[in-house]
């Protein structure tokens, strides 16, 4: 298999290191470089001992204007703080090689929404149009020739994927939408924090962001994609005392009377040809797709109450965020989609 | 202090045993009984070596009719999965003793509920009348003089607490209520089943017992007291990875406008009194009431979206169990009403 | 590649369910049999629903005498209790198939142990020689030509990967030797028990099996296999609040002054060509090796006290158990070592 | 009861959060200040929510010189660092108010034990005599009348509980003892740091500070002085995916034929008047004691090998830290012994 010679910029994140792991056993990206400013010099096998066998030789290195075409790069992901990576997209995006930004800079379409829910001005707004989204099931078609890829949000995939069929299919009301959601830790990032410790987390349940989550806008922007039209999300996430993985419980009003089987015909036709969903008729667990690249969905509907509750399952590094990247990426080289991925989860 | 003789029937259990723990550092409850069919024979402290200094004698017994009166007990707990109890408390309960049943047998005042959410019928429907609710912070007054107590179900408390006084208020709908709770592992009892062993629950997070929770009325019939007229709420319960703990994200619509320092300012006056009622400023989390009596609460409100988000967070066994029935029993005894129990969390 | 078609016998399990997913990326490997006489009847979707993108069809059948002949088996898995394989083996063992037991029945060479050790006299003893001990590491030779594998237990590779080197290398004494070690839940299978729930073991390290453990003399036998002469241990195991992982922390005296590097270069020697092996310079942690068929060693030697400490970790369900299987029937099956295995672990 | 005013310096770390949560419990301590330099201003309940029920007007100060006197203090607790304690407490210590360190400073008796195993010499090592050792298993008498009282260390302890009794008996030998432990994360304080974090901790199990930990003359120092003369220790400890809890398993060779029953009933003698000790006849797990001021303790002896094994589990922060510290201060303070502290554990 022709392989393509790939550079990591911001590797020593989970998001780069599940990147490396992915990469490692992906027959077509041949990861030539790995950058991670706080890092660099140290070697990947030491701050990533699960990696040692994998790259025993690599080492973090700083990033470097001109490294991309000094090492004919032919892809380009990120894995960087939000407004970080707007100066290197700039730099790399040549409309050749392929890019693919894993943080929040490229994903909101609308530049007004950057100084409300990130702090700033987009720096290069006009790159917003040409990002394509990295969520194949909503997206495939543009991600063919795409050369910028933004993709999504942890949290956004998983709610996402959950409302979508049913906004689409005009069963649930636009507004009034609960997405009620647990993640794994490893969404927080590696850095040390107060509230990410051990003894701060293990043992312990509670909700944070609330009201205000940088997500919201990118899952209302994806569900009025679908819905067409505005699709107003309220988005309460919580630190649930587990490494990986993310449930979206959503509240949505039906607009019509519809059973909890009509709910899940409905989610079965929209996925029924893609290779990483699961509809299941149980509720989704998160630990069904540790490690793998697949996303379990199911729906039900409350007629006592006027409720239907759509849930999702991922895991929050890979098809939230690296493995997702990787697909989309394969979609944009050409390859099969599923190449380097596995739908199959680690198990206990 | 002068000391009541206590039974506990149904002590092998998770709230059983939590009962015996609590009494230990009771200085009015001295503990002569402890039944447990299953482990009859058995040593408490074999059973639960936690308890092995506090109860080194102290053997599982089987329940027989008369003991109660044989070993004049002042005080029978039962803890005892629904429909077992009526037949015990119907032997027990003489109109001096206190009896306070942990299950389910007695919460619902309304007996054609049994058949609907309990799968069978009352069977001394007489009884439920008398049967005061053991919420203090609800019902205290009618405590004082109650021989017979049903304490709330674990999620029951904690979305009471979370929604009740914004009900009271009048500042939240009755209609379109979510309750989405996640709850620590005890909450599913002793016995090793597929659904609680360590590999099938650690890093993972799963939603169950979709629409049809038996909490749900129970929750219904608490907020209609408070509200006045009927309540109606959809119930999703979740399992998170964690031993002890729930917390409750409860979504309400406003009647009226209201800011998030408006709703705060309703719960602080209404738990201003309560020894056991935190309100905070910040999400509340599970850990800060780890083996305490304390409930954590606190409210936001969001405007753009018109929703009011009421949180509540608190140990499952103690107060969402044996510390809230050791404290509805403190009221009914004319004991002052934290005699034995702590609102000071284990931590980390 | 040509591809083999393979039964798993006793496929419920979780080495069984964890061949399944090795087997899911497996390019050789065409899993046609999977059974489970308790979940007979059951979709794999359904008990895993981990798999269920990668085995949407596959439903658990009960065993039956022929299935490997009139499905024409090339591989069969068995992943039985003690005492079960053995009429399995004697039927499915024609010289031509190859039959990898991943259970007790003929890891031990010597048949006068399995009463001792296991309860019961060996049934087909004369099978004993003929089948090649599973370590690749130390019988890689052996197992090219095998047709029947017996695969060692997870703790007894993980304190031979620590110990061999040193003991053939005769830098330690024989005697004397401590093995202490802690494993996570899933060494006790997926059948619920009180001691495996995850109240009982969450928040909880505790030591089991002293002295008698059966992994006791597996160890023995293969560190006297490279000792050259008899080596004795005492193993004492410990259960650790996570799902996989087990860490051996081996102390030996040694014969003569030696340092910590000179150990460590003993290591490195050993493993030079070693495809899963990583020798460290720092404490091997459990979680580098999740889900991966790595094991990272080292050793440290301590003047002061005059001992040897050698360490090793890995997963117990691969390297230490399906994945250690699929290493070696790679070897037998004449496939590169490393087919369908990867040494990248899953982080965090 | 007579009321003692208590200081905490350095209350806002784990041991200074455990004693605040002891002392609410306890009759005789009143905490009129907690000190806490980097948290100076803080609320007590705002860094530790669960203390806002018990301590809701608490807030950590700032350390100044004369505190002690002006504050009228009787008894003062500190939670500091190494080598911090020793200025502070040359200013405290007047003779009649009582000094509870924590830390490290004063436990070792031997003044030149300091440079080498904790970098600086002792600044008033006078003081070293004077100071009693927290232990009250071991050291009753002496502290009846201290005034000046040094906290073992959390793995010091365990393993002294597991040991002495068998060493003071002459039963095993005084040379070649390993003790090998494990710890929950609690023991490594509250700062955030790379090896603290949630996600490098859950699911993972490591040795560290292999062959150099600064308990292990501490271990030494206590052994010897049951024995009578030097032992020698390797100490080598775990970290464990869990908040508190610490086991020690030790092995150390009989002098003469032993049996497991024989070493039990040593054992039991020397902890029969002991209010907090627990011997049990089977392996003590760690979750027995959460919360608790106990300590289970057991002994193996294998005749195969020639090793005798002794275990010890306990709660490093009660029992471990500040709990043994209010115990060893009601001895010195003239109080029952058990005042303010359970031996009832959490569980689950």
């Amino acid at each position: 298999m022709a392989s393509f010679r790939v550079g990591i910029v911001g590797a020593s994140g989970f998001t780069g290191a599940e990147l490396l792991r992915i990469a490692a056993g992906h027959p077509a990206l041949d990861v030539v470089l790995a950058t991670g400013d706080s890092q660099a010099g140290t070697r990947v096998a030491d701050l990533y001992p699960s990696l040692a066998a994998a790259y025993p030789d690599l080492t973090f290195e700083p990033w470097t204007a001109g490294l991309a075409d000094e090492l004919g790069l032919d892809v380009v992901f990120l894995g960087l703080p939000h407004g970080t990576s707007q100066p290197i997209v700039a730099e790399v995006h040549d409309g050749k090689r392929l890019v693919v930004d894993l943080g929040a800079d490229f994903r909101l379409k609308d530049p007004t929404l950057y100084p409300r829910w990130y702090g700033a001005e987009h720096t290069i707004p006009n790159l917003l149009d040409e990002a394509v989204y990295g969520l194949p099931e909503l997206f495939r078609e543009d991600l063919r020739t795409a050369r910028l890829i933004a993709t999504p949000g942890c949290y956004v995939t998983t709610a996402t994927m959950a409302l979508a069929p049913l906004l689409a299919a005009g069963v649930v009301e636009r507004s009034g939408i609960v997405v009620d959601a647990a993640s794994g830790v490893s969404g927080a990032g590696r850095p040390p924090k107060p509230t990410n410790t051990f003894n701060a987390v293990d043992e312990n349940f509670e909700a944070y962001g609330l009201l205000d989550h940088r997500h919201t806008p990118e899952i209302e922007q994806n569900l009025t994609h679908v819905a067409g039209s505005g699709v107003q999300v309220l988005f309460t996430p919580h630190l649930a005392p587990m490494n990986r993985g993310i449930l979206a419980t959503c509240y949505a009003r039906p607009t019509a009377s519809i059973t909890t089987d009509e709910a899940r015909a409905i989610m079965r036709k929209a996925y029924a040809e893609e290779p990483f969903v699961v509809v299941t008729d149980r509720p989704p667990s998160t630990k069904a797709t540790l490690g793998s690249n697949a996303v379990h969905v199911t729906a039900y509907s409350d007629e006592r109450t006027g409720w239907v509750v759509a849930l999702a399952a991922l895991d929050n590094l890979t098809k939230g965020a690296s493995g997702g990247a990787v697909q989309a990426a394969n979609v944009a080289l050409g390859l099969a989609e599923t190449t380097g991925l596995t739908a199959a989860g680690l198990y206990p």
